[in-house]
Parts: structure tokens; C-alpha cells; sequence
């Protein structure tokens, strides 16, 4: 029988698990919740149900794991821990700082309701977290570095197009190259943060918006492009739903560390993605952990789990006979 | 109270699996076991016993984790399910066809004894296959690739040594730069054994020995040479002493694969290590899973694991908490 899916929230990221589903032949859709109209929502996958989110404790005995696609900011805080208390839950919670928080409410909730809950699922935090505690642990002695890019960060694009005078806007955030080699070289620089990435923005000025005042605007924006080398290129709509309409992203996260009696050999662990879609790519990892939190509820676990609390083979559709045979 | 490791076996990972102990707060080297003459073999750890092979049996009660460090062809397929009756045990088995019935033995004897064994730890098998799988497992639209180097491979460089006329020799695998190249921008390749990786060979001569017959000989040796773009060098043996005495090693192990409703995005997963020494990094590898062996068996855990079945958290001295906080 196949592990049933439910979805709530339909945007990027719901769709990219729907596309992800497709891709698992142990896994079905069975229902994607909305807190929109219903039949305004269109879905791919023919045999799923689309419901409005009021209705998903009918779904509780017809759905394995219920995947979490909306927002860290405020969908996640409370949906999460209030859907752990029905089903075996995962999300994708991306605020670094609150996850002890988060870890915390879902913890509770789901140790009470018997449910399997797996926070913070994705990339980053996600894959480059299982990356950064392999590298540490397996090297104590030495440092880490993550850098993001070459990708489209959504908070920075939105910054830029809230600037008077801008139409609409995108932003690339980018790693330095010389920096990366440095690290790669084992070098074990002390970085700025103007050392590590770059900023690239393509701007659509509004009729009549003064070019140089909005350079300087977003150029000199506090948190955002102050601390940056940032450059901004003036484009027209069409080149930029032409040349910028896609959702790439990816990073590298690296771990130079010594070994030996007096720490004589350098090693570098270097793990790097290069994703055509950010929420598609997310969406992969969610649905392969999506098995797991299926696996872990069947043999009787619960409560709030990370990608640190999990043995890799849960994620795999192939026994572990397969995996040793063909993978170790 | 620390973790109090055995080691048997006190060659290159023997010495490595030492000085990873001296890294790891939580552990303590308690005794080295060796086939030689105990006051034959000097260690690095004054607070550490060294005992012959023989008298390991009464060390039962005084080591939590028998790090085991012979070799794969005929050491570790007798030792590690001979030791898993008395010992929780971790080996770098990396015979990858004979795993199936090396992880069958294990498991029988750690089964009945109530004992943890993890085998085939290390970097390949090891790491990597925990890449493959992790990547497998997210994007099950794709293909894989591993490549090696650059590197010394020890085999290849017996292999030469074993020429008429050659009086010393080593070998580098390296990997096809243009290839890796090609896998990186998605092209997803069928590759040859040629265009994967190239064979660089140092190769000091017997006096008076000839220098083309032994490059021909070497080049076309089957398995090893013939199917490779093989470069021979002739060298002093002083400069081989001088430029190759090192044991590095590293590789690549890739993951292209598809995502969207058509398959319509491209993502590519990555990893890599460059490593100055091969054994000592394998041995810091294995350190922490035994870390892993001795946590799995406080919770009562028994039978054979390998990389695939272990939770990350396992491998670190950070607790859960620290860990969520720190480096997810």
C-alpha cells in the first residue's frame, strides 16, 4: 500500500511536492488542503482531492503524513504544532533562531498525540545541517563555512522592489569565487561578510523613477546591500520575466579540518548544491522525509524529530539489503 | 566518564584511529592489541596499554568500542565477527561486493551477544555511500557519479612495484577534469572507464633497467593500466622519498537528477573531499561512529549497522539541543 500524502498550502512549494510524489511510486497525493475556494485551486495529480483546510480532520485516518507547505514567519509556528496533534507532520521551518522554539511546541504536542513531527526539512536547514554536523564530527578540529548562491533570495528581491521609484526587481546573492578558493585551499580565512557573497540586482524603474537616487537606495540599505559589494542593473520588464523568472539557488557548505599528533594534515569536506528550482529541490528532500516520518510513526516513535535525529536509510525506498548492496 | 576505545591493529589506521581519540574530549585510548611483540610497537598515548592480541579477552570489561584496523582482505572478514562476541566493534571493511556477507556474519554474532558492530566505515565506503544514498533517496530521477583522486592508490602502486626493473613506484588516480566538468553542468554522461579517471605513475628503475620496456609493461597491464590514460615517470628515488611519501587522497560523488511535473528542472548534488592523508581521515571518520557504537549500545541496540542505519546525532559529542542550535 502506498504512503498517502496530504498537502497543506498550495504555492511553490506545495507544488513542487506534488511534482516530488510523483516521482516516489510508494507514495500517492491524496489531498491538498487550502485555506483558499476549493475549485479556485487547480491541482496536477488527477486522483488527488482538493478541500478546504476546515475540513482536514475527516482526513485524519485517510492521510499517513501531512506536509506543511506554508510560510516560516507565521503559518509554521502555528500550524505545525496544531496538526501534530492529528497526523505525522513535516515542514520546513527555515527561522535558524526559533527552532529551539519550534522544536519545543511540536515536541509537545506530538509526544502527547503519539505523532511523528520532522521540522526544518529542506536545504538549508536541511541537507547543509546534516552536512555541517557530519563535517564537525567527524573533524573536531577545524571550521566551517557556508556560503549560498548562486540563487534568487526572495527576502532581498522583495527589499528591492519595495524602494520608491522600482517597478519590479530580482536579486542574485552570489559567493565570492576568490573567497571559496581560499577555503577550498585550506587557508582557513577570518571572513567579512562583504568577503563572502556579492549582491546582483536587476531593477524595472518605474516611468520616470531617477535611476542613480534608486542605485543609491538599494545600494545603501542597512542589513540588506550596505554590508555588500552590490551592483544593480537597470533591465526592462520583458527581459526580466525573459531572464529572471526562474527560482535557482544552491550553495556550498565546507568543513577544513586537521589531523594527526600535531595536526599536520589538512582535509576539506566540501558539499555543494546547484538547484534549478529552490522550492522544487526543498520539495524532494520533504517528500524523502516524508517516508521517513511514515517509517518512524509505524515502528512506534514519536514526537518532534530533525534531519540529526534521523538514521539515513529511513529515507530511502530501498531495504536495507538493497542499499548495502548497492549503494555502500 | 570518557569512552574507552580498543584498538587492534596498529598500522597507519591504527595510528590514525590514536590521534582522532586525542581530538575527541569524550574519549580515551584505554589499549593497543597487536599480532607483534607488544614491546616491539611504540604508541603515541602514554596513558594507553599495549597487549598482545592474546590477552584482549580479559579486557572485556575495560573497553566500550574495539576500533578494528587490519585489512580487509583477510583481517577484518575473521576478526570483526570473532571480537563482536566479546566487544561493541566499528571496521573500515571497503571489499564493496563482500559486504552483504561480511554485514550476515557481523550480524549473527553482535545478534547473540547483544553486541553493536558498524561496519565498512570510512570514506568509500563510508561518506560517500552515505552521499549516494542521501541523494538517491531525494532526487530518484537522476544518476550517479563517484570519482577518485587525485589520490594514491595503493593497490595500483603495488602493482608496479611488482614490474621487472622497477625498484619503487606510486600511483595517483586522478579524475578527468573535463568529465567532471561535463557532470557538473547536467549533461549527464555515459563514461567509459578511460573517461573517469587518468593513472599518473613515479616509478624509480633498477640500475641498469629499461626504462620503455617497463613503462610498455606497466601501461598495458590489464585491470590496472590498460584501460586508462596511464603517464609514467622516471624518477630518483630521492625524489620520490621527497615529493610522494604522502598518503593523500579525496573524490567526487555526484548526483544529477530531475524535478517538476515534466522533468523540467535540472539540480545537482555534490560531494567532495581532499584529503592529506587517507588513513588518518578514515580513522577520524570511524571515530565517531564509534562514538555512535557506544551510544546505540547504552540504549540497549544490538546486531551489525552500518552508515545507513545510524542517526546522525549519534556521531557527535554536541547533544540534541546544542545541535539544533548550533548547527541546524
Amino acid at each position: 500500500m502506498s504512503i498517502r500524502i496530504g498537502i497543506l498550502g498550495y504555492g511553490n512549494l506545495g507544488r513542487g511536492v506534488e511534482c516530488a510524489i510523483r516521482q516516489n511510486q510508494d507514495m500517492e497525493l491524496a489531498a491538498v488542503f487550502t485555506r483558499r475556494a476549493p475549485e479556485q485551486v487547480s491541482i496536477l495529480t488527477q486522483s488527488a482531492a482538493v478541500c478546504h483546510v476546515d475540513e482536514i480532520e475527516s482526513w485524519k485516518d485517510k492521510i499517513d503524513v501531512l506536509i506543511l507547505c506554508g510560510g516560516s514567519a507565521t503559518d509554521l509556528p502555528e500550524q505545525t504544532p496544531k496538526y501534530a496533534k492529528l497526523f505525522n507532520v513535516v515542514d520546513s521551518f527555515d527561522t535558524h533562531a526559533r527552532i529551539p522554539e519550534h522544536f519545543a511546541a511540536v515536541d509537545a504536542v506530538a509526544q502527547e498525540s503519539g505523532k511523528v513531527g520532522i521540522i526544518s526539512v529542506g536545504w538549508d536547514p536541511g541537507m547543509f545541517s546534516l552536512n555541517r554536523m557530519y563535517a564537525n564530527a567527524i573533524l573536531p578540529n577545524g571550521k566551517d563555512y557556508t556560503f549560498w548562491g548562486k540563487g534568487v533570495s526572495q527576502g532581498h528581491s522583495d527589499a528591492i522592489r519595495r524602494v520608491e521609484g522600482v517597478k519590479n526587481g530580482k536579486q542574485y546573492t552570489i559567493p565570492v569565487e576568490a573567497t571559496l578558493e581560499a577555503v577550498r585551499a585550506g587557508k582557513n580565512p577570518e571572513l567579512s561578510t562583504r568577503e563572502k557573497h556579492l549582491r546582483e540586482c536587476f531593477v524595472v524603474l518605474e516611468e520616470g523613477a531617477d535611476a542613480a537616487k534608486v542605485e543609491a537606495e538599494i545600494k545603501n540599505m542597512p542589513n540588506y546591500f550596505a554590508d555588500y559589494d552590490t551592483t544593480v542593473h537597470f533591465i526592462s520588464e520583458e527581459e526580466l520575466k525573459k531572464n529572471h523568472s526562474g527560482i535557482p539557488h544552491g550553495g556550498f557548505v565546507l568543513r577544513c579540518g586537521k589531523t594527526g599528533w600535531n595536526e599536520e594534515n589538512t582535509h576539506i569536506i566540501e558539499y555543494s548544491l546547484k538547484l534549478d528550482s529552490n522550492p522544487e529541490f526543498t520539495s524532494s528532500v520533504i517528500v524523502a522525509y516524508a517516508r521517513a516520518a511514515y517509517r518512524l510513526a509505524s515502528e512506534g516513535a514519536k514526537g518532534c524529530k530533525t534531519v540529526f535525529d534521523i538514521a539515513p536509510a529511513y529515507l530511502s525506498a530501498q531495504s536495507g539489503e538493497e542499499l548495502r548492496a548497492h549503494l555502500l
